[in-house]
């Protein structure tokens, strides 16, 4: 018998017949012996639909009011998932997450876990009861008031479950297979991985990979939790999300050994088409001034990805400065660098939104050397332009014109040998 | 400065706009100087919207969840109310019923208030804050599980609220004006009563009056608590409902002089059309028969009002015994009659569902006589036969044909002085 942590996206609970399906899985867990504890999110658009309503009464919602309604959405689907269960005839009972002893601090709408004190829940577990929690939501000792987690709550709720009850794994489900070599949209070659180290994870999240939540991720590899992405719509095994020094227990591991025994030095191809590029035109060269530049963009709230800096040119004492950041912050940041630009003595600004970043991760490079020759010579051969590149001890990035980023992520994605021998198939939707 | 409690149900709060017009009528009470304290159903259909997605995914909702999902439609009007109130500038806080201290028995769908611990409210109010709660919910210790009240819960949650709160007066908006002599769509010269006593609201409710519920009403005479009933949609004076000994404080009696000065006899005349009648023909008249009959009746579930047992006739030691019951009762009474026919031996069982109920209240009726010769001299000058006739100490009540209420209402409203200059204007809807 385990522990098995479970979480459902909105999509997974979108309508009754929804719930219903889900239901149906947690009960067949269950059957098969194990403990179940679920963490469910808002049915479908029920969040958008609730921020709508906030909008209509109050041009700037207060937070502690606006956490209040958003934590209602969980209430209805954990509430309506326990009836759905309890009427298969297996005992299951829905908790808040105050109730769950999801303890967080005071931030309102982007709240962080300071505790998790799981005692009702493990008395209903105790009890034989199947436990459903809602996720996305906290509450404040101080305050005494209810919280939300913000982007990523529910995966972060159940991962933290997990983690406080000593489950043996967090199965966290979506409307995909699991982690791909690449999004299966772009590159049809892709394969889904067996397995996938935390630290590769969190690099393809963070740069593209939509299945799970960077937050997620880095609990789980922190609290050491065992991650299962896989598909509400297939029984078939997904992938794994491997901490650091942990292993896939032998019980887990049916069909895996290819990828256990010899691990690959690419993991995955993450392709990123959210951002834009800024260039600060005629920078003049003298200590201080990147700082005194990224000071404002900080200021400006915009969030800085790739920066890279052109060589001087000697004759004029001027340098080209280019950095990456969100679309939706790159207004922003412009106008809080033309506000300064007599103070920061640059000779203009060029904006341009029509880039995509191709990333290259595996935590194989650390050992192996040229793995950025092959993505250069791929890129080369298939007339491909690079902009800018970036590196961190396991990823290399590059920035391409955005028409050329799904090309360049199957020649990629085929230069490093990872093409599978089928097409993938692909789900609608964004696995949320 | 007074403390007030104000309770708006769901069709005051039905969308955003409603919303913003209660939260300005809220901050206008504020602005006068006043504490505020709201108490507030969920918007418009939620509730209904809510128990057909249960009826979806469950046949038989657990009591428990079923309770959890019904009350987050209160947490979403609620949250909503007191964001467009903070958007006003003023400051505003929601509370679950559990955080309000709301504190009930363990009956899921019905729950009974046995404790009200509003710490959290009073902190509020002394911080300056208007004080919105969850209507129709509230929080069992022993299980930590949260309740609903049952129907007219969010009144019965803002009398409770004003009992606690030691409040100065209690609130109920709808979308009527007050309690009137009569309901105005069946009498259009009824009035608009400027108070009426508890002990005559209660007799008004259980026979038909729909504005405020019995249970709110038994509450606030309990506690002492004064009600004021009065529309969402106008600022006009609407009626006071006053306990035991209770009198209007001078601020509040401003154009009711009139009603203080004399106490009139009758106070209002209710109709109801809800009821039906089952006639149980030839019954051995015996000692005992009436009880064994009933207890039959009251096994099935069915809720009995009047009861008229006719003279036994000589010649057969038979007699006939009819009652009324709410008509969704009656399936369910002549079933478990028809199947005890044979030990009860009884002849035949009539069913009559045409049936209107006209009743008179009055706590004037204590020291008055001749008030019953009043009512069935005008219902027989206007021709209407009466079928069944109950009294209480306050309260005449007949059947008549069903065809026959509206009119027999006019008659006899009239024939007790009752009628206004003007016919009473009506709005839409039930006043819920």
């Amino acid at each position: 018998m385990a522990l098995i942590v479970q979480k459902y996206g909105g999509s997974s609970v979108a309508d009754a017949e929804s719930i219903k399906r889900v239901a149906k899985r947690i009960v067949d867990t269950r059957r098969a012996g194990h403990e179940v504890v679920v963490a469910v999110s808002a049915m479908g658009d029920t969040t958008d639909e609730l921020l709508d309503l906030a909008a209509e009464v109050a041009p700037i919602p207060a937070p502690r009011e606006l956490d209040m309604l958003l934590s209602s959405g969980e209430r209805i689907s954990m509430a309506l998932l326990a009836m759905a269960i309890h009427s298969m005839g297996f005992e299951a009972r829905s908790f808040t997450g105050s109730q769950a002893g999801m303890i967080t601090d005071a931030t309102h709408g982007a709240a962080r876990i300071v505790d998790v004190t799981p005692i009702r829940l493990r008395e209903a577990l105790d009890e034989g009861a199947i436990v459903i929690v809602a996720g996305f939501q906290g509450f404040n000792r101080d305050t005494r008031d209810i919280t939300t987690l913000g982007r990523g709550g529910s995966d972060t709720t159940a991962v933290a479950l997990a983690a406080a009850l000593d489950a043996d794994v967090c199965e966290i489900y979506s409307d995909v297979d699991g982690i791909f070599t690449a999004d299966p949209r772009v590159v049809p070659r892709a394969k889904k991985l067996g397995v996938v180290s935390a630290e590769e994870m969190l690099e393809l999240a963070a740069n593209g990979a939509k299945v799970l939540y960077i937050r997620a991720v880095e609990y789980a590899r922190r609290h050491g939790v065992l991650i299962h992405a896989r598909s509400t719509f297939s029984s078939a095994v997904g992938t794994f999300v491997l901490g650091d020094g942990m292993t896939l227990p032998d019980e887990l591991s049916d069909g895996q050994e290819g990828e256990q025994m010899e691990e690959p030095i690419v993991a995955g191809v993450a392709t990123d088409l959210s951002q834009a590029k800024i260039t600060i035109i005629g920078v003049p060269d003298v200590p201080g001034k990147a700082a005194e530049i990224f000071k404002i963009i900080a200021k400006s709230g915009a969030n800085v990805d790739m920066i890279v800096q052109n060589v001087s040119a000697a004759a004029t004492g001027r340098t080209d400065i280019s950095f990456t950041l969100p679309k939706a912050d790159a207004a922003t940041a412009l106008k809080a660098l033309a506000g300064e630009q007599t103070a920061v003595g640059f000779e203009s600004l060029v904006h341009d939104d029509q880039i995509g970043k191709l990333s290259v991760v595996g935590a194989g490079m650390r050992t192996h050397s040229g793995v950025s020759a092959t993505l250069f010579e791929a890129l080369s051969v298939a007339g491909i332009n690079i902009e800018m590149i970036s590196t961190s001890e396991i990823r290399i990035s590059v920035v391409v014109r955005g028409d050329d980023l799904a090309e360049a992520a199957r020649v990629v994605h085929r230069a490093y040998g990872l093409d599978g021998d089928v097409e993938a198939v692909v789900h609608a939707g964004t696995g949320r």
